[in-house]
């Protein structure tokens, strides 16, 4: 195979609006919100212990993110990933700052135990995580682009899920191909919560296609290369350049996929 | 009578700028906080038990949104609730997703019995709401708009309070009158949590004109009618969108009330 | 001394990207964030007793901010602002509406023990916390602008650190020197956490430059002054501003500060 098939993920998102159930960091939650509404799916927010299975059974798709983690939320992500399981809903572990605190480590290896259907992290969360399901241990920071690379095929293969490496350019594998994606903007990392908002996308497009995980994820990734890099030639700033994303999410077509020239084999 | 005084509600509340205490969804509090300042009122949001009450005592209006519910936040709801019902403060609440899970269900009941001033929701969730009042019962979610129109205004009898049920168009009811509010944008759907920021703009309203709770809550949709129609007029999609509602909401003036033509008897 | 040096905080921090360990409130954290960024620092939010410590000590510069305050919080505020207290990392308070509640206020008596760099507040806050400090008494909330000030000296005479008092025009004391800060836009207060963001930022210049936080203070508040003014000139209203104030931020220079006209001795 020399490509993807992108479009039909878009086409089929912006068809079924799926409702994403998110569990997120309290930075993300708004912005995360807009996105996927611009791009054509419901976003719902809740986390509580007391309700929070109920939700998941009812959602399209479950996105969670670590971001601000605490005992009653970790919680409440146990309860939801375990009810995404058992119910066959695609979920998205998003594993902000994996590799900063022990919290965090053991939160995520927990969570682990659930099977997401894809991990959404920069290149040091792909890594600690990837040490974590390997050994328990910690990140050589310094690891070149060559490990990071092999980590992402290596925890893809270990949960058997989709492993999406964003960056200066993206990395998507399910252990056996490998994709690599280049667009968007050098203003993105100057928007916060872009890539949690990301996360939460692959969960919109994994529920829109889930017959193709690989395909829906690089979707998700694409799309963000592509409203990226026409928000950045509009933009003076972050400020205007969230505006011209969100805009751009919105004026996304199945053809824009379609067109796409930033997808190859890695 | 054929119309309601629109204009006076905005003109008491730019003068009196209005502290409206406002308990909200973590994904809301942003945006309303925004909202309610660009429009004139001055917001506050805290939540805790170990001060709520203490809060509530200072506040003009207060406005409780069960987006993200938790058992410390539902703690907290309550003695706010009771606290305004005890001093005569005026309070709406926004019954978010009252029919998804039965945690919200139980809180909503227990909240109704602080006698609200208003309550603002969609059709799913006044009929939810409605169902709850009248019998505990489920909500059929292919009511007729028939339907819906007769839980709003059952639920107003029954609460002797304002219901505002917002959609495509917009239900108003004290019980006795009834009016519908046409205008607004097809975008205002693709920008999250607008619902959240109008039931806090009704507070605003009803704390600037206490004596005209009907009006008051009218001159808070109709104003999202005006100024997202406006916005809708400037935007190229959500992202836009968001950033010239905000600016109409502090160009607004009363004389757009006074002109406003979307207001009928229903 | 008839001046202070501003541009060499923001060359320093443009250069250094200082991490920001924010604990702040709920409605504040997405535009905090955003504002660090665009100003050139990194952040990072994180609260939960059980990891907060751990990533304090990774950070260049703590801020915390009780906007929205609750036990769990206030735990993880007292062991973040002890760690950085320990590990010299210079911390900034940010004492939202301490004269409100009584919890507000014994949360901040006990934050005070923990000695932070700076607090950055509007008038009251500064007056509350002055009183505090001095002898638990109440605030008179129609206290003059001389009383004001004031009590900004005694506070930082006191407490042995900078107090930057903002409102229309900005006051920023030692305990020995004071100057006056003039400059952003009457729209400046319609826009809901710029207080929040400033603090944030006063944090991630005295990280840039720790060995003169008089002056980082200084330039933090002066950049708020410069973006803020530049903004306005392109807004019809708070939804267009935001927008402008990020992308200023973002254009800022350290020769735009150094040709800066107002700050001056008070």
């Amino acid at each position: 195979m020399t490509s993807l098939p992108l479009s039909d993920a878009l086409f089929a998102l912006q068809r079924a609006t799926p409702l994403v159930h998110c569990i997120t960091n309290y930075v993300a939650m708004n912005s995360t919100a807009n996105c996927l509404l611009a791009i054509g799916a419901s976003p719902a927010m809740l986390h509580a212990p007391e309700e929070v299975a109920e939700f998941t059974r009812l959602a399209s798709a479950l996105s969670i993110n670590i971001g601000t983690p605490s005992p009653a939320w970790a919680e409440g992500m146990q309860l939801a990933a375990s009810t995404a399981q058992e119910s066959n809903t695609p979920w998205v572990f998003d594993p902000v700052a994996v590799g900063a605190t022990r919290y965090r480590q053991t939160l995520s290896q927990t969570l682990l135990t659930y099977q997401p259907s894809a991990i959404r992290g920069n290149a040091s969360e792909i890594m600690a995580l990837a040490g974590l399901a390997n050994a328990g241990r910690g990140v050589d920071a310094t690891a070149s682009t060559e490990e990071a690379r092999e980590s992402a095929i290596a925890l893809a293969k270990r949960q058997g899920c989709i492993v999406a490496m964003t960056g200066e350019s993206d990395f998507i594998t399910d252990g056996t191909q490998q994709w690599r994606i280049t667009g968007g903007h050098a203003l993105m990392p100057r928007v916060t919560t872009l890539g949690c908002a990301l996360s939460a996308c692959v969960a919109a497009f994994i529920a829109a296609r889930p017959e193709a995980p690989l395909a829906a994820t690089a979707t998700a990734v694409a799309s963000f290369a592509i409203a990226g890099a026409r928000a950045g030639q509009q933009a003076a700033g972050p400020g205007s350049f969230q505006v011209a994303l969100l805009d751009a999410f919105y004026q996304l077509t199945p053809e824009d996929l379609d067109q796409f020239t930033g997808l190859e084999k890695a």
